[in-house]
């Protein structure tokens, strides 16, 4: 079968033949018809993850056919009953073969069938960006209806699907980007506002305007970080789950502590979350942005616009 | 009366006649006995505190008498009914006149009947150190028997009381402390162990020696905080509720979102909290550490004790 396969560092994957896998006990083979590019399969190909392998299929998002039905994959791989991830935990697609191939073998239980008002291509948008966002916003965040949230760097795809889904809760929400076009979808889908942080003084100004916000979800870290501590009000909570900016420099504790603030690490989330999430999509219709659709032996088009920052929304492999 | 009072910054408290108070209507006079120091009076006598005016009786802590009985005082002031502070909160003793006098007014729903295990002096040690301590183990932490806890700094008020709770919850407790007898003392108590943080690698290798720890309580902050979160176990949460050591610098967004951690910024706690703490204490007959007391005339020399951090438990007044 055809497949994208990571084989060395820094360079392109390869469009390659791999074995058509076949199925262990428990375990369907799915024929994928669509799966998505996620910052992970990116960061691999820089070597900046975890436990990589060469020789793996990439791929942790996907959707697939099996039995006559399409269904969308689960892309934990050993989370466990828990809260917490098991100690032998992983993300599907390294080091377990993923979705970027015409066929994948997984658990029958890793298979929920695909919402109906999704297309194929946005069903393989869904699930790690998808489950990540709703682990932050109401796993750890706890995010209430009515309450103010802001979700910086709106244009990667937790943060989009972080704000589709505190919208449908709600929730008043608020956006960041250094890209006005960004701010003017989320406020389409009903973000109530949106700040350009390239801007001097974004932060001051934003927290004077709204009073502070109840919840703020980031994955930059960096020098920005003490902005949001600032603008978190009493009592707030604040989800992190990535830090593209890098390491966060000065922090006064008393800003944490005198306002009871929360500073949550997120990453993925349970099994258990991965339903609610696609009920909860399902139930307010949500649709995650698609950016563009490449067919899996031009992959590496995708990845190169992923390493320019240039995507907004998804970027999808027909398979 | 004769009171303690705040006049001037950098300068000792003024041991002087104070009008006697008079009870609003659901409050009660009490007849003081004892009261104890917290680091918060020595930052007011700094200038280094939120909130600051001239002419106040200090003091949070304190034990008394009214009709017959012997009372611990609460000493949050407008907490309100929830998990969080109302916007008028303060702590007794700055702005609102404290516990350093014969005589206080308090809300007549601030009074606590003293545990009969403790003294006077040692129930006069309770009330902010206890609060603060449990609310940041068990109120946000979520320490359950069996787990490992460190506790940093274990000379600090609050940092016993923490350790003496989570001993009696069946956790597995180590501390820090420059100081090896109060390592020691600790030790006495229950604690599993504890290491000596101005040895080199004394993070690392206590986080080898231990696995990890499922909670840590720290009020120091600054350059040490990176290897509390290095130690801290996946899933693990730290309560942090002072910063001594000043600000955290250069934290890495990875090590708190890989591992599902959380900080949790802690000051105080609920009035129910107050009410459990205290029940607590009484059920596993917790005694606080006294360090010494001193009669309400000579007060700034336990106040100058504290300056120099010489004091092992807590500073008392004998009223």
């Amino acid at each position: 079968m055809k497949s994208l396969v990571f084989t060395e560092y820094k360079a392109p994957l390869s469009y390659q033949d791999s074995i058509e896998p076949i199925a262990k006990e428990g375990q369907k083979v799915i024929k994928m018809q669509a799966a998505a590019f996620n910052r992970r399969d990116f960061w691999i190909t820089l070597g900046l993850y975890p436990g990589i392998v060469p020789n793996c299929i990439l791929g942790s998002d996907g959707v697939g056919e099996v039995d006559g039905k399409q269904y969308i994959i689960n892309p934990n791989v050993e989370w466990g009953d828990g809260d917490l991830p098991n100690k032998n935990y992983s993300i599907l697609g390294m080091p377990v073969n993923g979705t970027f191939a015409e066929y994948i073998a997984v658990d029958a239980d890793r298979l929920v069938e695909k919402p109906a008002h999704l297309t194929t291509e946005q069903a393989a948008a869904l699930p790690l960006g998808g489950l990540t966002a709703y682990h932050a916003v109401f796993g750890k965040c706890q995010l209430k209806a009515g309450e103010k949230i802001l979700i910086t760097g709106v244009g990667g795809g937790v943060s989009q699907m972080a704000t589709q889904l505190a919208i449908a809760a709600g929730a008043e929400v608020y956006v960041s980007s250094s890209s006005e076009a960004k701010i003017l979808k989320a406020m389409e889908w009903g973000a109530k506002g949106g700040v350009n942080y390239t801007k001097e003084d974004w932060a001051k100004r934003l927290g004077k305007d709204t009073g502070g916000f109840d919840v703020i979800i980031d994955s930059a870290g960096g020098e920005g970080f003490k902005d949001l501590v600032r603008i978190a009000k009493t009592g707030g909570r604040i989800g992190i789950y990535g830090g593209t900016r890098g390491a966060i420099p000065q922090i006064n504790p008393a800003h944490i502590f005198l306002k009871h603030l929360t500073i949550y690490g997120c990453t993925m989330g349970s099994d258990k979350e991965f339903l609610k999430m696609v009920e909860f999509v399902s139930q307010h219709k949500i649709i995650p942005l698609v950016d563009e659709v490449y067919d899996l032996e031009n992959g590496n088009k995708g990845l190169q616009k992923m390493a320019k920052g240039e995507q907004f929304g998804k970027v999808i492999l027909s398979i």
